[in-house]
């Protein structure tokens, strides 16, 4: 079985996958490659170039044209603390140290904060901790108004675009995140190069949008070609309207009651490249398999993204081996190298807005390859419910990448690990490439990569995250010396692949959905009972809910009953069948979106309101529920939570129709 | 070959056609069926019976709880001429004089406006012709004021919906509709019953929303079921806020300058009944070919719909009699009869919505069956571009009703007297169920009817509309007497659906969308150039247009080759080119809808803002230049434009690609 030849092939070649490996992440990480540098643009026809030669049946670079913004060169950024004549008595640092080895290395772009407004704000500093949405209702309570001040917050917990929003909607005028040594450095290792830790300089960049799925902030909902009309700047989506700067942990501490902010950094329509590779179906040339992973590095990337592209690289240099051998699959597979995501998932998001109707109508599912690795612990999926026992029997035939596992498959040790918790298969949120497949289009999709001890490491993402200490080294000393946990989630990555791609029945389990919006169903249920008294005063009922999840769960057990009686030697049959597979995800997709969020269109997975990183079960009913506590009118808060129950129930019902005997 | 043997199947059998046209019109038009009432359930229960006895494999009655619209039945509606005392010296008549014949008809529902407003305005009266735009935009600059005004307005040439819109807008406090003899009556007839003609006394019915495409006007977007959240009546979409009421010629023409209206119409939750039958397709059941038409009317329906049902309730026994002989078709054929048409096409839409994931994914096409008859004249088609193929082809193989072309085809009659201009196949507006399948949802959509002669025949719609006087009588004695016209008709709509239905390659023709695409183009680029001073300094350009247009072309004519060429013995290669045609409608769907109008979703055909009957082809682009004209912000009105033609230029690339190579 291919994807069975795939584990074999790769896991008897050890020494050649741990060169190409080290090799291919030295070819792609000595450079800082930012999305609309020349670099990139270098890098992107080098993997075009080896895409050709691996065998892919085409690779075409695809431009876009998209908002991005970038430090002027000439003015940096700095924030200052100002005495009472004004002067600039001390003034954070203009750039991290830079780690031994990359000295010489220029266009190391300085930390800034992506899509920052521009200005000099001064006012008097209010620390908000992390910027959470309860971080500002206590300060409220408190009845510490950050209105006209700068505030300073920490990194971490949350997404910093959400952070922004929340200090803009209380009225601060500037905003300062720095990265807490207790959110960025793990016990038991120092800081790098010594270790993994971050160093006291260093800073994590970051853009500060809040999109919500919107991509190019100018050309929301059309991808954004030269052609394309393009929205003012004051019109775009997402774009702060404050000054917001990131420090190190060192500046952090120097920072006093009042400071003056000095952020120079400019909006530019920039062109982006997405290098795009097919293999071409033999038999359903017009179903897509794709596999994405983004390219673009704020610096060098070694882990983010690199460790991931690298993975990407060598699955399309085993499909390339296989075509070689007279392979071909059954579907067609599209490889994606993404360009921006590191500026609101942009290129990814463009080219989903360019193809989204190819993609409606073919899309089997996407698979996001961004950092393979940032833990050492073990394995971390979160996908689509129907994706949980692809992934289970995939991980079965893996082998564990574990020193001293060597007789345990990546299954076993992953459940040993993680102690086999409900939040095993965890939910997607957003933050990398899959969210305009997923959240926008409805195509099932995961994302796989090798994590930390949940339970014992608490600090936020990897330390390192987003600075220029994210290096190709840290990865060979630290992270993955023998590179066995890196090919694991290859083998993972691209036996999902070669399993959706070539299996003659989709590989995707409908009861398994149904378990899940079971379990959502009982879990918003009872937050909902966290507020008995207006639940009782509105007639407020999940009834319905429950009942098109019955419905639902009924659905599914019949269609995977006609499943197994299914004549597999009539080609129009397991077309059909397949159809009602593929587009099961599809069915969850409102077209008229998530309030406030037309581009989140999944009624059962989005991004919290309040943590894009979170993902939520039902987050139409969850945000309502959320807003009950704070809203002015409890009335219409209640209304609005009846409102998306219902638009649950029907769009639960909805699916369930899509599993019936279709005439 | 199936639709050959259909039309042979009906032509031979003149004798017992006829009869049972005669017998099923007589027996749907003997009772008012208004919407929501008993006998229009009773009729939907009776045809429900007889489709299955004629075959169907399956018959269900659907229901929708939506709001409807009724007259208070203890206090009438009616406009009076008050004195200076505010005694009410005129008050307009209650109902129409009933026809001969239907003396004891209980039931009539007296000629109103469905939705109005309740209330008592009292007001000085002002006429603004048909309440067009450019009837208030003419009052505007003779600086006559409506603010605070009842106004009143004829009938005719566009819906009246739009009309209220307007004079809503504009101030009004209070509308009377009226039915003025020039527009709703023909030369060289008489009034009914001595002729076609409507009487003076006569009154067109007819509902006053403006839902733009949104259905249930309290459940806009999800299917209005037990559980569906409903909005409050103050937030329905649609719903006018002023009272409006209807008055025959007689009533008009005594109104004077101070009129009081006494409106105690109420809404009303209600629940309707659609009638779904199925055959199951034999090949590729989940592909589904739609004949769809309404059964209630506003009284008895003589024309519509009844002309148009029982056209459907013809096909039905045809196609019944068919698959009792062996034979079945390839893919599923679903008949509807709606409900609840005339109160804003809301069983369709409904329909539409309970079942928008299976259409959306397996719908091929949707064929309107609305009033059969509407003149005397000849055939008219109104349908997508890429059924205009089929319909010639069609038409070709069927005989001419009329008098003395006994050798001759439909076609070549329909050819010679509406002389073969480029309007022949006309663009869908909206007006009936076909609204929701083909705007919304972007399924290939097409209606045929008998139509007078638009050339001589200067009236509006047909002289009876709406009335009382639509009697089964006024087809029989007048617009049809031997009934071949509604064979004719019949011929059409069945042959569209069983062609659609049984043709292993979808009979759809992709180069006469990329004629007509050209077509549309140019004739808004010539509407754009008068405005030349505008095009010039706002940079306005269609070259993008043009150029998205020119890659269709070309794609069209590939996709066309590459079908000359198709392994028709290949299943899934036969599936998957027809996957591309049936797909290719639904690629210039939007999801982000039209302009304020976000059920309005299909780029390329629209009604205009103006007028709901008339469609436009791009329609966005159109609405923005239409607002050239009036706006106070010029820049912001042709940036509006600017943005049109690039999401025009976008969906026409998007189709181009869906017409590619798949992989």
């Amino acid at each position: 079985f291919v994807a069975g030849w795939f584990a074999k092939s790769t896991r008897g070649k050890n020494e050649t996958r741990e060169a190409s490996s080290r090799h291919l992440k030295e070819k792609f990480t000595r450079l800082p490659h930012l999305a609309g540098t020349e670099q990139n643009l270098k890098y992107a026809e080098q993997i075009r170039t080896e895409w050709l030669q691996f065998g892919l049946d085409s690779v075409e670079t695809v431009p876009y044209d998209v908002l991005l913004s970038y430090p002027n060169k000439s003015q940096p950024n700095y924030i200052s603390i100002v005495d009472h004549l004004g002067n600039e008595v001390f003034n954070t640092s203009l750039a991290e140290p830079v780690p031994e080895g990359y000295e010489d290395v220029s266009d190391i772009v300085p930390p800034y904060n992506a899509f920052s407004a521009k200005g000099h704000p001064e006012g008097d500093l209010v620390y908000v901790n992390y910027g959470r949405t309860e971080d500002f209702f206590h300060l409220k309570k408190m009845n510490v108004s950050v209105t006209g001040t700068i505030v300073i917050m920490r990194y971490g917990k949350i997404f910093r675009g959400n952070k922004v929003k929340n200090a803009q909607s209380a009225g601060a005028v500037g905003i300062i995140l720095f990265s807490d040594p207790s959110d960025y450095s793990a016990n038991g290792t120092k800081a790098y190069p010594d270790g993994w830790n971050l160093p006291s300089g260093g800073v994590q960049r970051g853009n500060v949008l809040n999109l919500n799925g919107a991509g190019d902030p100018l050309t929301p909902g059309y991808p954004a070609k030269e052609y394309t009309y393009r929205l003012s700047m004051e019109d775009g989506v997402g774009l702060p309207k404050i000054p917001v700067h990131p420090v190190c942990a060192d500046d952090a501490v120097n920072l006093l009651k009042t400071v003056r902010m000095n952020i120079h950094t400019n909006n530019r329509v920039t062109r982006i490249y997405n290098v795009i590779g097919r293999i071409h179906g033999a038999l359903e040339p017009d179903r897509y398999v794709i596999l994405g992973g983004h390219r673009d590095a704020w610096v060098f990337g070694g882990i983010d993204p690199m460790s991931g592209a690298a993975v990407v690289h060598e699955i399309v240099r085993s499909a390339g081996r296989l075509l070689s051998k007279g392979w071909r699959p059954r579907r067609t597979i599209i490889f994606a190298s993404w360009d921006a995501e590191e500026f609101g998932l942009l290129g990814s998001t463009e080219w989903a807005e360019d193809n989204a109707k190819l993609l409606q109508e073919r899309a089997v599912a996407y698979i996001n390859a961004d950092s393979a690795i940032e833990g050492m612990y073990t394995l971390r999926v979160d996908c689509t419910p129907s994706l949980h026992t692809l992934v289970y029997d995939l991980t079965k035939q893996i082998a564990s990448p574990e020193e001293g596992e060597e007789a345990v498959s990546l299954y076993e040790s992953w459940h040993k690990r993680d102690n086999w918790t409900n939040d095993r298969d965890a939910k997607l949120g957003s933050g990398s490439d899959f969210e305009a497949y997923f959240i926008r289009l409805g195509i099932a999709a995961g994302r796989a990569r090798y994590t930390k001890n949940k339970k014992l490491e608490q600090y936020s993402s990897y330390p390192v995250y987003h600075s220029v200490y994210e290096t190709f080294e840290v990865v060979e000393k630290f992270y993955d010396p023998s590179f066995r946990r890196l090919r694991a989630v290859a083998q993972v990555r691209g036996g999902l692949i070669f399993l959706l791609a070539d299996s003659q029945l989709l590989p995707l389990d409908v009861n398994q959905y149904a378990d899940s919006l079971r379990k959502y169903t009982q879990s918003i249920s009872q937050l909902a009972q966290s507020h008995p008294e207006g639940m009782e005063m509105y007639e407020v009922s999940f009834d319905s809910l429950f009942s098109a999840v019955q419905n639902f769960t009924d659905a599914a057990r019949d269609f995977h009953s006609r499943l197994q009686s299914l004549n597999r030697e009539n080609p129009l049959q397991v077309r059909v069948m397949n159809d009602q597979l593929m587009y099961l995800e599809r069915a969850f997709i409102d077209p008229l979106g998530l309030p406030s969020r037309p581009f989140y269109r999944h009624v059962i997975f989005a991004p919290s309101s309040h943590n894009k990183y979170a993902g939520e079960s039902f987050p139409g009913i969850y945000d309502a529920l959320f807003d009950i506590e704070n809203s002015a009118d409890p009335q219409k808060a209640w209304e609005e939570v009846k409102r998306q129950i219902s638009i649950a129930a029907f769009t639960v019902h909805a699916a369930a129709m899509t599993l019936r005997p279709p005439a």
